[in-house]
């Protein structure tokens, strides 16, 4: 049975008691609003600046820091540590409890506090400092190896001693429902034929979770791998396509904890800077649907798990930090392409249709890669019993290029 | 001859009324100084956040906006563009001259708004939201192919063709004068080996510039190459080596505007989005000393210019953009190694010691790559008459890894 609210909660709402996930909201009517940190319940969002100025986070941390949620992102609350995560998690849990009076029975508190979802918009939930992709997932590694250079020796032997990234943009991520426009650039199809310029012609999208910094570290002082995870704040779901898209709502690794499971056996063993006491991945079940243009209905064109990651986050963040680098409160690392073990679990457009050499069935049509005006909805959610801790979509459509 | 100001300028001084570089300080002594926007001239600094509180940014534009300098970095004030730079440096040009009174018959206000610069500490002039990092310089791109895949067509092709660049990491950006512990990690020396743990055994340094964005563009809407220049407040020095050090003053491209130089010669020619009505490059001299560890003096490693790039900088926006990539203000482009054709004029170690086979003498050592405790000074100059417009130094010293 899950825990029970004042405020009705469907039954396969993502966002139950038990989840409490924190975003930014900005509310859609009157004036003067500015953006404001807010956790989601049902299909409501509770105004953490209107609990905080009403002094309701009472606890030891946070009754001092409580400013934390008078900011316009949570870069603030997410650099002050597991603590005062665990303790907000507790105040709210409580204040949204059914047997709770507080916020229950005080109906000008309630009329300020709680909005309907769809009476707000929601932004980015961090100021985003930098953006590491990782590469993490075998499967995605194997297939990409296998269609560029041949199914001999697909994945490069670095590939399993340590977590490959590579540095992303952090100006060019939006918030889930943005538009993207089709990238321009130089490509070079055959031989010695001098490059074209035009629209891009493989747009591919990416299913990929990303995680959220919560304290960093200093320049030259490297975390320690067994302490990474305090390091975590919680997870969204990414699209990494042209820009890159980020769902709204940060599931807490608290609200996760249950849906814990063993990390992947790593063959060879890591070297001792990667080497975990326990290394443990979570149970999130991953879908990817595509609405293609002109259709009213969307289809679901792959099922995969977060779970089938290689590389864990805490060994993600061990490696990051190893030379020195300085993480910073908001960061943001994406998982790479999650790729399950069959066909039906690929997590991208290149593998599902093997670089467009087997089109894929999507309602009437068939896609090799992304046509304009085709809108992606990327989902994830964990069962609990009688309970999901879910995600939200991530979503967004391809536009044309602009001349 | 150059201008006068009322403020004596020593002849060799980088910071004449010519330059009025921009950068960020925090007066050392006294309490509750917050960090504020100033100008170099001589070797005091003019605080901009009392100039503007005096009401003294008087002209059309600055007066309405002139709490861009009320800032804790200038973000703000080269988002306002190129009419709002131009005027900002009008209007300290005539407040510093010999024959204004305005502030140099006031002596309160003298006092409080001109500090001797060892009486503050520079601090990084932007906060830098992305860091991209070109390879602009053909010298480098041909000395690294030929060290690491031999002399036979050590230039990819597609190096003529558009200006390579990757992300960097804005985080460990740091100003000169920072210490640079020495990166650990794994590495694998010989063939088939496993990979082994520790700290880096060829640490370098790269002499690069990099650019400072002004007005950035919206995501999706790519900047015109012969619109480009309006993109770019101006140039600091750069260190690119563990972490990336930059020097403290941007020197505007209107203070360079007497050292343009024709650019390089494209061959074969670039594409439309690329190709410029008129192309230039700065004439920049460029120095590299290292002061080796238990040293007194410093000695010069190497002399190189600016102008030796192969892309422009208004090639780099026009590229960096012509995907959909939004810039935004203070991010900053970093320029590549910057190395002459001479061996005289390589930018970094690798090259003038062909990747430590030929070590190199500086003062009574020999280097092949840095030791701990050696110190790494890089300064930038333009010689005008019997005037410089000078970058200052960027400097930084290696010390041991952290265990
Ligand atoms: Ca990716
Ligand atoms: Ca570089
Ligand atoms: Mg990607
Ligand atoms: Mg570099
Ligand atoms: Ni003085």
């Amino acid at each position: 049975m899950g825990l029970k609210s004042f405020i009705e909660v469907d039954l396969n709402s993502h966002f139950p008691l038990e989840n409490l996930p924190y975003g930014v909201c900005k509310p859609l009517h009157g004036e003067g609003f500015s953006p404001r940190p807010c956790v989601a319940i049902g299909n409501h969002v509770l105004d953490l600046s209107v609990i905080a100025s009403s002094g309701l986070f009472n606890g030891p941390l946070l009754s001092k820091s409580s400013d934390c949620f008078l900011q316009t992102n949570l870069n603030k609350f997410v650099g002050l540590g597991r603590p005062a995560w665990k303790e907000a998690r507790s105040t709210l849990q409580k204040l949204l409890s059914a047997d709770e009076p507080t916020l229950r029975d005080n109906a000008s508190l309630r009329e300020k506090s709680l909005l309907p979802m769809d009476k707000v918009e929601m932004l980015l939930p961090t100021a985003i400092g930098d953006y590491t992709d990782f590469f993490s997932s075998m499967h995605h590694a194997k297939n990409c190896g296998t269609i560029f250079r041949g199914s001999e020796n697909p994945i490069p032997a670095n590939w399993f001693h340590l977590p490959i990234a590579y540095h992303g943009r952090a100006s060019s991520i939006v918030i889930s429902g943005t538009d993207i426009a089709r990238p321009k650039g130089q490509a070079r199809p055959v031989g010695n034929s001098p490059p074209y310029f035009g629209p891009s012609e493989k747009l591919d999208f990416e299913l990929e979770m990303a995680a959220v910094v919560g304290p960093g570290n200093d320049l030259g002082k490297p975390v320690d791998v067994n302490e990474a995870s305090d390091h975590i704040f919680g997870l969204v779901l990414m699209n990494d396509w042209s820009a890159t898209t980020l769902s709204p709502w940060i599931v807490t690794l608290e609200a996760l904890e249950p849906f814990v499971c063993d990390a992947h056996k790593q063959e060879p063993h890591p070297l001792p800077y990667l080497a975990e006491k326990t290394s443990k991945n979570y149970d999130i079940s991953l879908e990817v649907h595509i609405k293609p243009v002109g259709h009213e209905q969307s289809s679901i064109v792959t099922r995969s798990n977060f779970k089938h990651l290689y590389w864990t986050l805490t060994q993600q963040v061990a490696h990051h930090t190893i030379n020195g680098c300085n993480l910073r409160p908001g960061d943001i690392f994406g998982s790479g392409t999650i790729s399950g073990p069959e066909p039906e679990s690929y997590g991208c457009l290149l593998e599902l249709t093997w670089n467009g050499t087997k089109p894929l069935s999507v309602n009437n049509s068939t896609r090799k890669f992304l046509e304009d005006g085709d809108e992606v909805i990327i989902t994830g959610s964990c069962k609990g019993n009688n309970y999901n801790v879910g995600f939200g979509t991530c979503t967004g459509r391809i536009v044309p290029s602009r001349t």
